[in-house]
């Protein structure tokens, strides 16, 4: 009982001093081992047993981290607050700079050269990390739990599962391939994912080639066997064409003369056009030199199904006639699924309609606390200033649902009275209508909370909302514009329309995840003094600002050392200036000054050897 | 019937000048596809279609290659004969530098680094040489065939069955891991022989770490995770467990620094000593290096279980008590054994009593012909001079066939002739007896055909064979010694001893393959100009020079930038000045300039950012 009293004393003057907890730890280590379990339990974080006074040490909050993606990293790598602990749990064990996969596909690049061991990034911080290489199956909000299972590959140990609590959850887990429940892609398909599938694909494409050198092979069959299908003309199957392309023309020819003039790129895109995301100008340079090079190009060709050597494809263009080719190798990159566990939290959430887990501008998962995500499992649900129906037709919403879920119900209904919110916030003085002058003093809260209407003012290449104001009012002088609330509201009517759904780029996720590490690195800062905009709906301002994409461009590589770019402001750049731009871009963009070394030996390597073809 | 006589007359005009074949072919190009077609069919050298004319076409020999080792990689680029048409079938499209895998499992080297293309090694060349990846499973020497099969693992192509026709053989395919059928090690245990070997253990090492990491571990199980089992105290055994414990001490414990103090590394053998192949202040070194470093070195430890999680070792110290340890990874690195198929062919050519490929001193494969064996798959028959019995003792001969089994009965009785041949050949005026110098005549060739004599003569310090003579005869003066057929049996009695097993090494295989090519290169030159011994038991001279094997020395890399080498002359250093020799050694030999400079940028890199531990 001596010792009871003792750990209550301890545990008095432990927080009311921080540095006092070292010597305190000292002091109990030399106290007998009793004493340093119990120190280490009380630092566990699991409501533990600091006996007689669990409610006043000031705990760490537990911040777990999942996945090791382009969110999830950049959200690590920019967390400076020591007052986390944190925990990350993935799969692997690496960063991958995803963007340098169709190259590594072809052997330009190393695989090796674009990851970075997520325990190297962590090394340098002064913060309490720790690392479990496991997959997360289950996310129980309700009781802020993950269930994790660790990776089922390694059969020398079995599979281990574990229970991981947490205060804050950051879901950055990535997505999963989409195949449109397309028969066969899952089992005859390679992905273009992971570097595993890089690897893979690369040994496939030598596979080939080495296949379609043997003896006693038919014609017929090496053309079949030396046909590669790429399914989906965006930027991943575009730039996997084109290093394949490369690949096969500035190395494999010389080492396989004989099978050369039997080799056929197929690129299928169900649109109309491929790179449809980039400037005309680019798609239609990109289709251009793809068929002068002799890649085929099918637009309006929608796979329809995949077996052991055929592909089938219904040309939309033909009124749907099915036609069946016979390949060697098939590459499916045709967008991005939702991953299991995050549909069945999805369910949990009343999210189960949506593609991805839906969050608000903060990041924050809509349906649940303290759980926030970003890059591909995620997406933005901005708040719409009017209620949806009043600014669609019924078949356009329609439309949309198809592709991007709209809010759900209860949502709706009080996002109806968002511009009535703002209207009353607005109007100080309860007149029942606003002039310009107490409009301009919520102005830029307005902007920064709904970012639509700023959007909505460029579309409509107006300056300011006054011009919204004035449109609505008829041609009045600024100074005499005031507005009720119906006037408001037809002023406002149409900047929903403007918003956008953000892409599922590494650029996307790589600024969420620093924006989310500056609201943590700031979080009791921002406490005491919101930096938000005005809540319309209540008190006060939001604690932080909403996050904002900044879009600064996006790159299409097209071989044969050109690449497209298109730069913010929409300036198109198409050829071997690019190229050197997309190098030293893609350099400097890497995570380490390993990586950063590796990169650009092995493009020099390139120069000088070529590319191997070793199957390995 | 016009075009039939055509072909007949062209056929003879081919013949007589090979330089006109050229014109021949540009001249039946323009004469239309049938005769090309008839021209390429005459050419495929499959006993083809040259009409009317096939025994009198010119055709080249097929030469046909299993394997792209160290044996094979190295006759095909020694290989300078434009008359043959070369084949090369191997499950493996590239060269891989083995000496450099203990590296691989570290990432000090990367597998890339070591690899080369086998296409890229012919593609210099000028002669016709076509390369096939698949697994030979069957030699039918009978019929000059060989059936093969293309690797399976590629499901997309399903697998292919096909024969070729060789007129030579050269089988350089290696040998399997010899698991001495010890339970478990096929399932349980990692080996060291393949590129892919070596990616899989990094991968493992990497897994254990991270599995040890995972929260909820007990610290037994994390003590068990991370003891990692080396069995064979052999150099490729005591270089990976040098490497692992490196890679551990001065990459991994910095990411993983909770867990440092759980990881173990044992080092089985069976014998009494680690490397003992080595000088015995090599062997010292290394096992008091190995100890000091907490490398746990069981010597007189013999494998006889492997289970999923434990390892089962007989002591042989302690009177074959047997003991039961946990671990987490295992590398089994014990000796070589036959591959499957080489087994098969040995039973069909009375060799099943063999542990490989008998050759005689030409490295043709022993009861059949055109087959030449090299490297680890094959071992030469070293003509012996005097009849097995007489030499050795019944139970030394009994013991040394446990090892490497005696030849077969009906050459010994053969070889038990030699002595009685040599001793007629030298007696040219058939006096019954010899003179120093009728013998001084043949000495040369003595020496050449039966390399033991000069092995004997050195291992006792004698300097030429006449004090081997002497020896026999008593202490007389040199030029009256004569001797009889018993008393030359006398002299030699002993020399037999001193044959040698070759070691299974690169050294020994690349040497082979350069010997086996210039005799090749000159085949037709030394048919007519022999250049090899007198046959002792036939007239004439042997065609070539029969293969010497010239030891250049053999390194054991130990780790903490420290090697042992041992060089010809029994010149032993150790230390950090035979690492850097090591390394230029290792640099020096690379296949390509483009591996060369993989290989140091890989060192370079390692010193200066560390090795990668990221999981792929």
């Amino acid at each position: 009982m001596q010792g009871f009293t003792f750990y209550e004393r301890v545990s008095k003057a432990f927080h009311h001093s921080s540095t006092l907890s070292k010597l305190v730890l000292l002091f109990t280590v030399s106290g007998g081992t009793g004493a340093l379990v119990a120190y280490a339990d009380a630092n566990q974080g699991n409501g533990g047993a600091y006996i007689g006074s669990s409610e006043t040490v000031p705990e760490k909050k537990k911040v777990v981290v999942l996945g090791t993606g382009w969110g999830s990293t950049s959200f690590l790598r920019n967390l400076n607050n020591a007052k986390y602990e944190v925990q990350v749990v993935s799969p692997r064990n690496y960063f991958a700079f995803t963007p340098l996969l169709p190259s590594v596909t072809s052997g330009t690049v190393e695989a090796r050269s674009i990851v970075e061991p997520i325990r190297n990034i962590f090394r340098k911080k002064k913060m309490e990390i720790l690392f479990s290489e496991a997959e997360c199956f289950k996310i129980d909000a309700q009781n802020k739990k993950i269930y994790c299972r660790s990776n089922k590959t390694n059969n020398l140990n079995g599979k281990e599962e574990f229970v991981v609590d947490y205060d804050y959850l950051i879901v950055g887990v990535g997505a999963n391939v989409n195949t449109f429940n397309t028969p066969g892609v899952e089992e005859h398909c390679h992905f273009l994912k992971e570097v595993e599938d890089a690897q893979k694909i690369r040994r496939t494409v030598i596979d080939c080639f080495e296949r379609a050198s043997l003896p006693e092979i038919s014609e017929e069959e090496k053309k079949r066997i030396l046909h590669f299908a790429i399914v989906g003309g965006g930027p991943t199957g575009v730039e996997f064409a084109a290093s394949l392309h490369d690949f096969v023309n500035e190395d494999l020819v010389r080492l396989y003369p004989g099978i050369k003039d039997f080799v056929k790129i197929t690129l299928l895109e169900a649109g109309d056009h491929i790179l449809s995301m980039f400037d005309k100008r680019i798609t239609a340079f990109a289709e251009d030199k793809f068929n002068r090079e002799g890649i085929d190009v099918k637009t309006g060709s929608m796979v329809v199904k995949v077996s052991e050597k055929e592909i089938s494809t219904k040309e939309l263009k033909n009124g749907g006639e099915i036609t069946t080719t016979p390949y060697g190798m098939a590459v499916w990159s045709t967008g991005i699924g939702t991953r299991p566990f995050i549909k069945d939290f999805m369910k949990e959430i009343n999210q189960a309609n949506r593609r991805a887990l839906a969050t608000d501008e903060w990041l924050r998962v809509e349906g649940c606390d303290n759980v926030y995500a970003l890059g591909d499992c995620a997406t933005i649900n901005q708040r719409k200033v009017m209620l949806l129906s009043s600014v669609m037709s019924k078949a356009g919403a329609e439309a949309r649902r198809n592709f991007c879920p709209a809010p759900l119900e209860p949502q709706e209904a009080l996002a109806s009275e968002d511009i009535s919110a703002i209207f009353k916030k607005a109007d100080k003085h309860n007149s029942g209508t606003l002039t310009v002058k107490e409009f301009e003093e919520v102005i830029k809260d307005i902007c920064e909370r709904y970012p639509q209407v700023e959007l909505y003012l460029k579309s409509k290449q107006m300056r300011s909302i006054v011009d919204l104001l004035k449109e609505a009012k008829g041609d009045v002088k600024k100074e005499t514009i005031e507005l009720n609330i119906e006037e408001l509201k037809t002023a406002f009517s149409k900047v929903d329309s403007q918003m956008k759904f953000l892409p599922a780029t590494a650029q996307v996720a790589s600024q969420q995840g620093t924006y989310l590490a500056k609201c943590f690195n700031r979080m009791e800062e921002c406490e005491k003094n919101p930096e938000g905009p005005i809540r319309f709906r209540a008190e006060g301002r939001h604690r932080f600002k909403p996050f904002r994409y900044k879009h600064l461009g996006q790159f299409a590589p097209l071989g044969g050392e050109q690449t497209a770019a298109q730069l913010p402001g929409d300036w198109v750049s198409i050829g071997h200036s690019s190229q050197w731009l997309w190098y030293s871009v893609y350099a400097s963009k890497q995570v380490s000054w390993r990586t950063r070394a590796l990169v650009v030996s092995d493009w020099t390597r390139r120069f000088v050897y070529g590319r191997d073809s070793s199957r390995i």
